[in-house]
């Protein structure tokens, strides 16, 4: 890292961030500028708390040279992460879509559209049992009601089965039922859900905060590994941003940017990125086209009795057309669906 | 509410929605335009899921008329709500001030500044024992046995105790030693949280998230109201925009805009907003000019040792030498310190 | 468009609401909710200007139904507008490749530059001659000297010309040399010269503004249709946000929701959006597969020479083969290069 | 500057960059770390096109290290800037305010409204004459016409005038008729327009824009002083966010970080910055406090009528009445009105 000391620093100032650096065991070379001086410091910041530094008497500020995670970077490990639940394998070739409601709510359409949607192409199936909802007059999710539907539709379907955690007391429950644990936006940094999870040895589907940084949402992923789990597949879902014309902005972008630094793998989820699903056909085919290991897409089998996010759904017959619009979309960049 | 039809909406399309909105209590008044038809729809949208109204063929969108919070909203209740904690009362003429520093380290520098920040006119001593931090790797906080020197602190200066609980199944522990319980801006929206800490009596500091609207945040209150604790002071600590000169961007026209639309009290956080203590003193004074009921500053003896945001502490002398200037601030909007 | 009255407003100020409306024009039809009363007016509100309605004493806000802009807009004209350019046809179901450097500045790697984007498919190049720069000591482009290497570029490769124009006073010059004119991102809301481009005969590319919503842009465009020239070529070139990963977020969400909203063609500029080549080839990928009519891309010969803007520009070998690499996507989407 | 090289840069790679920098005048101390080298260079890098350094082979990033503005530095010239105007003095202890309406439209409320501000405690005259709206079918102003208007109030009430021009072409005649130029917040990187106020001798008022960084605003105010003009005002209105409760967000920070940074003077815009004349009177307050060194107040005789803006325009009474609060406020912060 860099240490720029301020234009006002005295000698003696200088000298005591260099003797600090160097009683924490880094290497120190300064640079005596016209204006200002710099001190490199050479040494592993990562498991330093910068604050020690940050505050010394005449210190401007630090710029870090290294990423602040490591286990989730790509400079340790450079070869892509792939997540194996049985047969599937996320983060390979072949790309993998995730598909089904917002939220478990009927037993009957759940069934009918867990069918549909493994016919049409997806290997593994949402539904939310816990709901994060804006309003607490909302519906909140079946709960373990719900989590038993799902573990019957998996056994009904073969499907695998991705569902929401949103309590460090429901970790276990969640567990128990489904094959990936997800962890909301709302959630990307509770902590305490971080860590539990990441006890568990599950599959995490981590998705992006409304307004979390690439850099935050991998010490998100960092959080997780260092508690033992590293089967995480990252989910962007849109950021949020000035423009009201869609619920949120998919940055499209931290696909390439992820796959850069990290090597876990990435997916896109275009249902919560835009909020419409007249837009859900348009992203996922740039979700693919710019290198996603797969999509997570809403079905449902009548929208217009969702209790959660009907706007954003597909119904199974447009889901299972954009299924054959996407395998186009993945051959043109050699994956396959 | 409002309901916009699609220019293309048939006239039974229409006559569906109309139907659909009678049968769930509402009596409805089409306006039939040029190019499209809009349905006025007379009710409390509030406890109605509008996703059974979005998802109907035709519809292309709702636009509601009343807010989407009841019990947080000026409209229900309209004189200010008042939280007192024995002889503190927040929300009335006057100012309270909640000083100290980011997490408890140090048992005998926290008390030391604990004995400071009482002596520069704080009614509250502020202190994390258990600290969400974006890296794993940083310090946590001491968790119970933090909590037991803020209860020490307390009995020692006569200070009340303002707290953050991150994790549900710390709730009644935190409540045990604190007289407030903070819930963080990465906490905002942690639904089982707020109504965990709804399901006390204590009172709640909601801070605003990071990239929350007023509105969301008013429904995070509603949240814990709704849950059965309307003891809630908002704190406005900064929202995430493109600028970087600043951690954070004060978003002061909250004040003004949260008074007018809710009864709640609300203070500042001038250090959680900039992140650097040279701001405070600025932000300080505007958010009392703006209408705020209070301050949450950081204040650490010893800035440089500080295990947590050392660089936007204050010392205590400028904390006390700040206070000074406040009370001129104050007196100037009719407000006392 | 929707009135609406706040909770306080008395009889007579709806009343006068109401006769302000009919002397305007406009149909009137309130409805009387519990609390609020709204009143919906029929009639063209784009020729009003709306601030007479909403200084009325009792009015809360109004909420407009119909989109604030008529000739860009799909309603006014449903089939896609194509701006033919001699053989050129964009908007149409080829895809229009522009490229070259971000300025012109040697004549000889200009030329060379030129036949190599022709050469690998590029049927517009691109080059700037006014170039803004955030710096006033950064390099301010060649000006009328550099619009002739432009003119000299188009006579020798039969390839078209874009380039930018920063001042009303070089309307006419720049349009004598090019053959579309390019508002930049800085200048899409500088009216004078949209009026000035739109008294012109000239096809326009215009860039979306760093912080335009997607209607403001809209509105930039009606501007020059309503001065005259509806030959415009939308350009999403990346907006700001609080990602620092990328210079801007590309919002390729806005690509479906203009071809929703507008006839106009819509092409994107994943050079200036990323601000990096190494991620030009995936949003180029996506981009076309989300619905894009084409592409602007930065080319430089040798990009550690470039002037201005040399981090984001490709090599033109790297740009020959991404060519090859989008012709398979523009396939998948049934389209072509 | 740092330049940081990529953990892949060889060895030859370095080399070439520190001979690059070498050729450039500046003196080179590589650091080399265990994955990265970073290398350390000495001069002055606002004279340098850093793109001739980044586009180099084996370069990651450049950290600069100073401040890339230099003549509206507070490094360059530490006492505060004072703008004269006759016995006005902008900058100084005494706070300005600036007033009137948004547009000048009828001859007759215009100097009404001028009289009452400048009774009320207003020196400065606001009103538009040349007006950059988003839609082309909104009132423009009234040219010439208006300048004329604001010309005789001038002359009818001593006050001096700021009123806002849009077109290089405009720059002589506005410059003729009122005491400071404006420059408005979509204009504020109009870098022609800049250069043509730079070359006058008149204050510019420099508004930030929508969008714009601290830095890009002092960029743009180091235009108009190397431009031979540094008699700027700067002037903060609010930017765009994710929140809507506002039309924009004020970035009070901004008030001591320009303060901090920059020896120009700094005004703050409550008006445009919230849309709303309800939060105008907090926010005023708020500034004057935060240390703004005046305000610029929309102010209009009747703003029901008002073809501009009329919705955040405030009585002559309401601004009178500010005005006397706000000198309690001043005081608070010995300044004075």
């Amino acid at each position: 890292m860099i240490i720029v000391m301020s234009p006002l620093a005295t000698k003696e100032q200088i000298n005591n961030v260099e003797e600090k650096l160097v009683s924490l065991g880094f290497k120190t070379h300064p640079i005596y500028g016209e204006v200002k001086t710099v001190i490199g410091a050479i040494g592993d910041k990562r498991l330093l708390d910068t604050q020690l530094i940050t505050n010394l008497p005449g210190v401007e500020n630090i710029v870090p040279i290294m990423k602040p995670y490591k286990l989730a970077s790509r400079e340790l490990k450079q070869a892509n992460t792939i997540i194996q639940i049985d047969d599937i394998r996320i983060g390979d070739d072949e790309l993998i879509i995730m598909a089904g409601p917002c939220a478990v709510e009927n037993e009957q359409v759940f069934y009918e559209t867990a069918h549909k949607v493994k016919k049409a192409g997806a290997k593994i199936l949402r539904g939310g049992a816990f709901k994060p909802r804006t309003s607490p007059y909302a519906f909140q999710g079946l709960e373990e009601e719900g989590l038993k539907m799902l573990h019957t539709a998996r056994a009904e379907t073969g499907l695998k089965i991705v569902t929401e955690v949103v309590d460090t007391r429901d970790v276990e429950v969640v567990a128990k039922y489904s094959d990936i644990l997800q962890i909301g936006a709302r959630n990307m940094q509770n902590f305490r859900l971080l860590r539990e999870v990441g006890a568990t040895n599950k599959p995490v589907l981590l998705k992006r905060g409304l307004s979390a940084t690439i850099e935050e949402w991998l010490m998100a992923a960092e959080y997780i590994i260092s508690a033992g789990n590293s089967n995480i597949i990252l989910c962007e879902r849109g950021i949020r941003t000035f423009e009201t014309a869609t619920r949120n902005t998919i940055d499209i972008s931290a696909i390439p940017v992820v796959k850069e630094l990290s090597h876990l793998p990435i997916i896109a989820d275009p249902s919560h990125a835009t909020g419409t699903w007249k837009y859900v056909n348009a992203l996922s085919k740039a979700a693919i086209a710019a290198g996603a290991d797969g999509l997570i897409i809403e079905v449902h089998n009548d929208p217009s009795k969702a209790l959660c996010d009907g706007p954003q759904s597909l119904k199974p017959e447009r889901f299972a057309q954009l299924v054959e619009e996407l395998k186009a979309v993945a051959l043109a960049v050699n994956r396959k669906i």
